[in-house]
């Protein structure tokens, strides 16, 4: 468990970079992220390499002991080359290209561009092969960002209709499968078919997710194009990419497909301005949603079986968000140790010094500008002397969260509400989770799902026979199955099933939706269930159960019956609750309760929010996300690694506000006193 | 007094068509609308026609005795014509073009695609010429949805040139009527006359208004053509176009010029939220709001003298307002009551069954999309058995409601304050009378009036001295009139008249105004009427009264003086009331209750929100868009067509939640218990 | 001190001229503003000049003593120009062109329109070179009105291509002084660098700030070309330019330069309405915010040692803003008063007529649109008289309250918060002065502050040394200085300095900023300062005293230890205040209090909202924004110019509601009843 940082050396005079190195090794740090964003300067004129800086800096880290992690520069290609190729520019929705200035402004699909790529990749691969230092990559940065997986350029208009043919064989495949008989949408060729540019109504959805999968599949591809150029060159490397939080076009499971190591860059005071529906409150403000934090570090956990770090962490105030607050005193050490509680075996802060110019001159970095130490890297320090004592395997969650990108952007297309954000559903559940203690793995729906007592899944929109079989499989083993809104309600092309929702999956659930219905926030919704009122939100589904049971009756008025909202099938050896609305979080805390019981998964009472519990490998991380110190009980003697006790009998652990304590227990003998 | 529905046989598979006309049969459903959309089906590639399926369908719905009307399917231009003739789409006002991929993209300009529905709609009606089950046609679908009517394509800036040449002669004349002197917009040429295009600040409000004539005048033209193919094949058949609700920028006073039959697309509780001010309570998303639904009715029955229908009538829940609550129990059926009580002769559900693919997979059909019955098919067979044993003639309203698109337009485009609201504004009128029970004819203003008792004009903004006379004969023969604010402020090329406003009716109305403003929705805006305090809103006049009486003054703070804001002018044989405000509900209410006194027209008491009742030829709908029931005072031993008496004697009548009765009786005998 | 109106005759028949010169000359205007747009009127074809219409209106108007101004007719070129060469049209970010058919749609970096204007001036100019009536001009109209200093179009492209070259002579010096090592933003050279167009992210700061530069030069160098035709054929004349009120991308004292009388357009209810943060009370749509307009009067005032003019006063109501409603009894005639008391030495009314056709039909006149005199008339003749009796010298302000537009771009590009406006950060401070009376300069940073008792500096956000010293400087000679927070943040190239922030200002306020941060309005913000608590909003600095006394510690909550937020330090012989915070209302009034009280500074106590005092040349104006009448307090015997004494011995006088009273004393003689 270790901590590492990104440096920009070519920002910075050549004298700076020995003291650089030396107060890196000073505060514990093991990794440093180099050459992010470095074309113009690897290469500033058509094959004219500059590579003797970057030899340099590596040698003076090295010789501290650092190791390196490289980044191929194509996020940002430099002007000339844009000048001499402008055909590499995206455009927009609107044909508007988007020009040279900040970054990520080429097309994934441009030949051109992946010629360039390839020019580029394959030199600095060669130049850095066998140097010692270097022990992985980072393929580009942040792919997506800035609304950019979806490019509507010519180059991208002929490569989705190559795409549709290889999907589709012949076009009256696609016109039958996509329904295009509605409004005269039929394509006479896969030629015809364009990107959906401005027209006046709404788009066909089917046309709408086969362009979001397209756009998506481009990505992957131009990832892999970077995996395989490093790995011809040096097999021992780890291939790496930095995803970014609460990120909707870009299929993380996908791309993390060609990769070894899994990182996300994590922003708790950005996020939790930019990325979540609700106002912040002051203490989100100081160190963000532990939830929304962790469901990113559980989701980047879950992509695949590789290792996962926080490639960039938060160390300060952030120049992005709506506004920058300053993190709370000790908030920088506290994110590291919760990214660790959830899986991470390295968190490299962003970045080491805050820069003198550009765009990110507002955004903190360990060091001040001046050079001197920061509050970030204080915590910094802290956090690598903490975790360095700590080795732990990988954690070991009781409940799987299924969740698949494509039901995200089917929804998307068709949210038939305006706050239905297929997220921020997903979240309620997963919220209810976590405010138990409940470690959980954010996973695709056809991962193997035997290890788990719990399935969670809050909307399986598209459902093939083949994903029904699956989790019905996984009830007759006697599994708990716990599913939400709008699940079912699609087949894979973005269509309606034959037989009503939820389709393939009525059986097993013992009930079919009669009606759907949605909602504006000013009207009161609610529900009974086991004879107390909750309310719900934007959602509502009336069922029809077959042979399962009511759970909860829909109350809201205007209609003359009561209507089923929840029911449960005890199906085969296992069981299967549908939930008919999208709960708030009262009900969704006592939903996910229930099904806890019934799974018999061990879990805590509802912890207050903002204070949040978390099992790995047999230690207790309690991490304190708000301004308010908090006292925990724990079994006597409890060993406590990091965290003060209030008694010599280590039966009570004191927690500072932002703060963190990490004790060897087991996660349901933690309570707030 | 009957109803129908909208078919697409198109969209599923032949061995179904047969079930479904049995289905609709039994439902006591007459008429069917077909083949609307369906040009690609029709043409799959160029001059290759298959109509086999479509004479088929027709066959199997004639067998059952249904009646079809026929859709020319030019909404809809299928994609190898795109692609041949691209320069038949739209742009926007910056250039870009409305692609392909929804619907009514094609430009009404557009030379080419003037040929191309020549061409589809004489082949269209040729074939069905003389086939027996066909009795009418439907030209295209709802012109100008999705912000179609106006266009700025290079056809429509050739088109609005001579459209301007044939108006007004010479350009010197044009300079001349508009006042371009103002800001150097001195034309030297009808040819250098452009749409209008983005530029930094306002356009000049007489090139708007031209240019908002000519795009009217655009569809006029292109629905003509229409008209005149299908006539000319068989001059049996009505024409008629499905209009929408709500609508500003399409004249259907004029389109309906060319129209045998003027019906609308009615969807209450989408209209309620996206076209109406005010958020909607949870009854009105259940039902929408009555006097937003019948204002329509009103509006496109008094188009002209030809019959009117409901073309399209909401089935259960839509697709496209922000979101889609299920309708009340009962709901299609109450409004099938409410639109056949003001004047509909026939109400066609949209459509059978929901469909599987596209972009309407969440509208509800009458069938479910597998099949079954949905709630919409229940209410219709009951709707259908209701009114089938009804026949009665058209409505006889007492009042007439001016409405002019041209004022509409011109207000829009100098609103002089956000929330000036056209519509809105003469909808605080119309609900006054609704509220009361009064049934009303919105016409044009140069529609004979002499059978009405009082008309009331909230904003006849442009006026013309015809006009003007026109108004004053009504006065002089007895008549009662009413007027709104911004009245008479521009002559008809939306220039201030010579004369302070009203301008030429200044003469009638005995008085001028001495100033207008506009205020934004925080601050409080009251008068003294009668004696009491009343609230206005947005606009506020200072009246000079010459002959007429004052009837209300200012409250409002912040001038030294009060300003008469009412004034009343015993004019000749009848009154004028000219109101100086956009008054508030409860002072709407009273000074249209004051009006119906003097006219004599006969009401009822105000009526809570929610609950309506209108007479057409001696029978009383008492329609409840509420979720409570309502108990009704009728005269003992009142027939009761639909709906309960609670008595022996017929003196009570219950209307359930979402429910109607029907009873032969006056309107004031009506009386809510 | 007098007053003038704007003048169209060519909207008009010639037969009004004549009683038109009458009415001005009865109600005592003395200048007439003419040919403003007329371009096409003046030049009907290319080359086809008519000039007579003009000739006879200024002798018309001079026969009765009126003197003229006229105007560069450029900001409306006629349609023949702009179909001859289309490439004049300005261009969007996104490259869509500006078009014609309203105003100012011409780029002033196009060879092709610098042209043309050399034309017309040229020509005007030698027509009216010795008319005796003449005495000005005013250069176009409101330049960069409807955001149109920034174009983007290929003349501009070209055009900062060799603003670049002319500032850093070689592109590795532009490279270095941005620091475009980020994000490998690297030009290869000045040809390379294009505007800013639409890219995924944000663009570079130092690109931003220097487009910006470019853009507001390119509008200095266009109105210079006016400024030398003019003087060359007469060097008598005054040549002016009217600005706009609280206008951010046009650096006033740039333009000035080149001008020999500054004035700027009041229209005091739109500004309230559309420029301003807060929700406009009744009284200030029906008067404006005087401190709102003042500053405007204050800013122009300031930027040279020209004499200073209001050329456009608001008559009545306008057209513009979101609403328009009439101004309170007498305001235009206080507008007229307050306007004189801030140092202007004519006010013209905009316009004489209300027009009849075009874009500005709602809005009002000296007269109705009938010719009648509307409110304004009655309020301009009042005016006119009572301030032809009174003549004064021009205002001697003892405060100076610095700002630079460059730090106005610098901030608006880089905000940190959604609120952090930086003029309304300014107006806090202003406003706070005001409310005690004191009249304040706001000048450009680098003028000469030896007069000013004391300095204010809300935000100099870009710092060099030479500024810095000049800081420095007055201090030293005994100055005292009150510097508020975001100060010293950046080099002039908008980049970090080397050092902390206040970088070269560090050594005078003894102290550096050791953190920043922002937030949004949702949070409370609270710090004690002498005990007292008070708030502040969206910003906050924790400060790191040096030699400095800390005067004032955050409390908000959220970080464990109390920060610095306000310190003063006693330098050499004055006296540095550093306000680490944007304060509320109370805050602020508190700091400037003690400044005024630090620095000897004569002032009132705090006045009400809406109640402002202010000295003149030993004349003391009292206007009264409010619709309260007020009775003042002042010494015995006190001359009363305008407003009434209650009692023989002038001891108290009365203002009405909208009054103003000028009074012959101090300006703290003067005390609310």
């Amino acid at each position: 468990m270790t901590i590492g940082v990104c440096y920009f050396p070519e920002h910075w005079p050549r004298e700076q970079w020995e003291s650089d190195a030396t107060n890196m090794a000073e505060a514990g740090i093991e990794y440093v992220r180099l050459a992010e964003f470095s074309w113009a300067v690897l290469e500033p004129e058509r094959g004219h390499f500059e590579f003797d800086w970057l030899d340099e800096a590596i040698e003076v880290l090295g010789a501290q002991g650092l190791k390196v992690v490289l980044c191929t520069p194509t996020a940002t290609p430099p002007k000339w080359l844009v000048d001499e190729r402008p055909e590499i520019l995206q455009a927009d929705i609107d044909g508007t290209p988007r020009h040279f200035g900040s970054r990520r402004f080429y097309c994934f699909n441009s030949p051109a561009y992946r010629e360039e790529t390839d020019r580029i990749v394959s030199r600095l691969a060669e130049r850095y092969g066998d140097n010692p230092h270097v022990v992985g990559w980072q393929t580009d940065n942040e792919f997506g960002c800035h609304r950019t997986v979806r490019c509507y350029c010519e180059d991208c208009s002929a490569a989705f209709s190559d795409w549709l043919a290889e999907k589709y064989d012949t076009i009256e495949t696609l016109n039958e499968r996509w329904g295009t008989t509605f409004w005269s949408q039929r394509y006479p060729s896969f030629e015809a078919v364009d990107p959906p540019q401005p027209t006046p109504a709404d788009h066909h959805p089917s046309l709408l997710l086969d362009y979001y999968r397209f756009a998506n599949d481009s990505v992957v591809d131009y990832n892999r194009l970077h995996a395989n150029l490093l790995r011809e060159v040096n097999d021992e490397w780890f291939v790496a990419h930095n995803f970014m939080g609460d990120f909707e076009t870009l299929d993380a499971h996908a791309v993390a497909d060609d990769l070894d190591l899994v990182t996300w860059d994590s922003y708790p005071t950005g996020f939790v301005q930019d990325r979540r529906e609700d106002d912040p409150t002051l203490d989100e403000l100081r160190a963000g949603d532990p939830d929304q934090v962790s469901m990113n570090h559980d989701l980047y956990r879950g992509t695949n079986d590789a290792p996962f770090w926080v490639m960039e962490q938060q160390p300060g105030d952030v120049n992005w968000p709506p506004t920058c607050p300053q993190p709370g005193d000790g908030a920088m050490r506290l994110w590291a140790h919760h990214a660790t509680a959830h899986g991470a075996d390295a968190v490299l802060y962003f970045r080491w010094r805050r820069c003198r110019g550009g765009q990110e001159q507002y955004h903190a970095g360990l060091r001040k500008h001046d050079g001197s130490a920061d509050r970030g890297y204080h915590d910094a320090s802290q956090a690598a002397a903490e975790l360095d004592g700590l080795d732990v395997a990988h954690v070991d969650a009781p409940v799987a969260l299924l969740h698949d990108y494509h039901d995200w952007w089917a929804i998307s297309s068709q949210p038939h509400a305006p706050d239905f954000d297929y997220w921020e559903h997903l979240r309620t559940y997963y919220r209810a989770l976590r405010a138990r203690g409940v470690q959980v793995d954010i996973v695709h729906p056809e991962t193997s799902l035997e290890d788990y007592a719990l399935v969670v899944a809050p909307t399986l929109h598209l459902m093939s026979e083949e994903r029904a079989d699956h989790l019905s499989d996984y009830v007759s083993d006697g599994g708990h199955l716990l599913l939400g809104a709008r699940t079912g309600y699609k087949d894979s092309y973005n269509r309606l099933p034959d037989a009503r929702q939820p389709g393939a999956l009525s059986n097993l659930v013992g009930a079919t939706v009669d009606q759907h219905e949605s909602f504006p926030a000013s009207v009161d919704l609610s529900l009974m269930y086991d004879g107390d009122a909750y309310d719900y939100r934007t959602w509502s589904e009336w069922l029809n159960p077959d042979e399962a049971d009511v759970v909860a009756e829909h109350t809201t008025a205007g209609v003359t019956e009561a209507k089923p909202a929840i029911i449960r099938n005890e199906a085969r050896r296992g069981t299967v609750t549908y939930v008919g609305v999208w709960p708030e979080a009262e009900l969704a805390n006592t939903i996910v309760g229930d099904a806890l019981q019934t799974a018999g998964v061990t879990s805590t009472d509802v912890l207050p929010d903002g204070l949040r519990v978390a099992e790995r490998d047999g230690h207790v991380w309690v991490t304190n996300f708000t301004s308010d110190a908090v006292t925990l009980d724990v079994p006597q003697g409890t060993p406590c690694h990091v965290g003060e006790s209030k008694t010599e009998r280590n039966d009570t652990v004191d927690v500072d506000p932002f703060g963190v304590a990490v004790v060897e227990c087991r996660v349901d003998d933690v309570a707030v006193e």
